[in-house]
């Protein structure tokens, strides 16, 4: 049964995935080995229910009265992810959101390796940070030219950013990270993912302000 | 009609109105002041009917065959997401990341003002980050015993994070905006917003292997 091939799993399963990583890794920490739907229920906050129809849509995983083999199913969704392979990432501005990601060691942990960051201030020129070189950005395309890279993670303004997704993907990236506060169309069979952090600010404003709903 | 305080608005809905904001807010900027959900649904990415649901959660909005006035739509949002009143903040961690928040001048615009920021790093001791103080971390628990603080940011490691927290939530903070890769619990009426960086990239991930759900 490959239907799997043909219907599309929706964005919203797929974002939730993470967090099953998540809290299957947690409870691998807690030395917790087996959890039923209804268990897993009560930590992760979605509904038993959800969550058989979840892993349902990548093949179950589940066994009826036993309920799921937390590490079983922990590596299951890392292959379903893609974690465990390794992808190399540059990181396309310098600043402090650029330096927090070279410098936050769980991406590198789970195969993310950062191989380059491109500036264009020269005061980073020749500096290393997390021993990553920082090369000028000018060089961005021609060093695109001789290393394969998988993701470019964009940490500039918004007004050089729709300019540098495009040198991305005529260089070859399979994926942008955008955190630039514009959201970059996806072109030519390359996935961007942006990230605009206000949308969670302005959410838990919302919340502050309608407790209710919480 | 007061039904809106009786039935709770699902988390879903919510965490789409500042991607409706996001998007009324580039129309304005095209000077486009009228739109149909046919049109905006084509921008934003929604369906049509999934507008007029969202929309209608809230009241409605639109008027039968003239579509939105845009305008009118983009100041209804910023008032039901609290936008536009001010949100006394402080960020707690003056590394990489808090200095990338504390430096990112749309936060303060829409009103998110950073009122300190605190670090236990020595190095960080007087020092002033886009005009804001940092203070020794220390103090943390009699600043809030002076000072009205709605939003703690905590920026710090997953090992000080919770203790944090604790501190803000007994301080009298609102929200805590948490970027630490560990989900807090909320507690005592405290709205907790958890970002997990590491979610968003994994979610690229997968679309890079799985380029046919894209």
């Amino acid at each position: 049964m490959n239907d799997k091939s043909i219907i599309k799993v929706s964005d919203t399963v797929i974002r939730r995935l993470p967090k099953y990583r998540r809290c299957l890794e947690e409870l691998l920490n807690r030395k917790v080995y087996q959890i039923s739907s209804q268990d897993l229920s009560k930590i992760i906050g979605f509904t038993a229910s959800q969550i058989r129809q979840d892993l349902n849509v990548f093949g179950g995983f589940g066994l009826k009265g036993f309920g799921y083999n937390v590490q079983d199913l922990y590596l299951q969704i890392e292959e379903i992810l893609g974690i465990g392979s390794v992808y190399n990432t540059i990181i396309i501005g310098a600043g402090n959101l650029g330096q927090a990601i070279v410098n936050y060691t769980n991406f590198c942990r789970t195969g993310f390796l950062v191989k380059a960051m491109f500036d264009i201030n020269p005061k980073f020129k020749g500096l290393r940070i997390n021993d990553v070189k920082v090369i000028d950005a000018e060089f961005l395309k021609e060093y695109l030219e001789h290393v394969s890279i998988d993701i470019g993670i964009i940490c500039t303004n918004k007004e050089s950013a729709q300019e540098i997704a495009k040198i991305l993907t005529e260089g070859g990236v399979k994926g942008i990270w955008n955190f630039a506060p514009v959201d970059l169309a996806a072109k030519e069979n390359v996935i961007v993912e942006n990230v605009h952090l206000s949308d969670s600010l302005y959410t838990l404003a919302y919340y502050i302000n309608h407790p209710q709903d919480y």
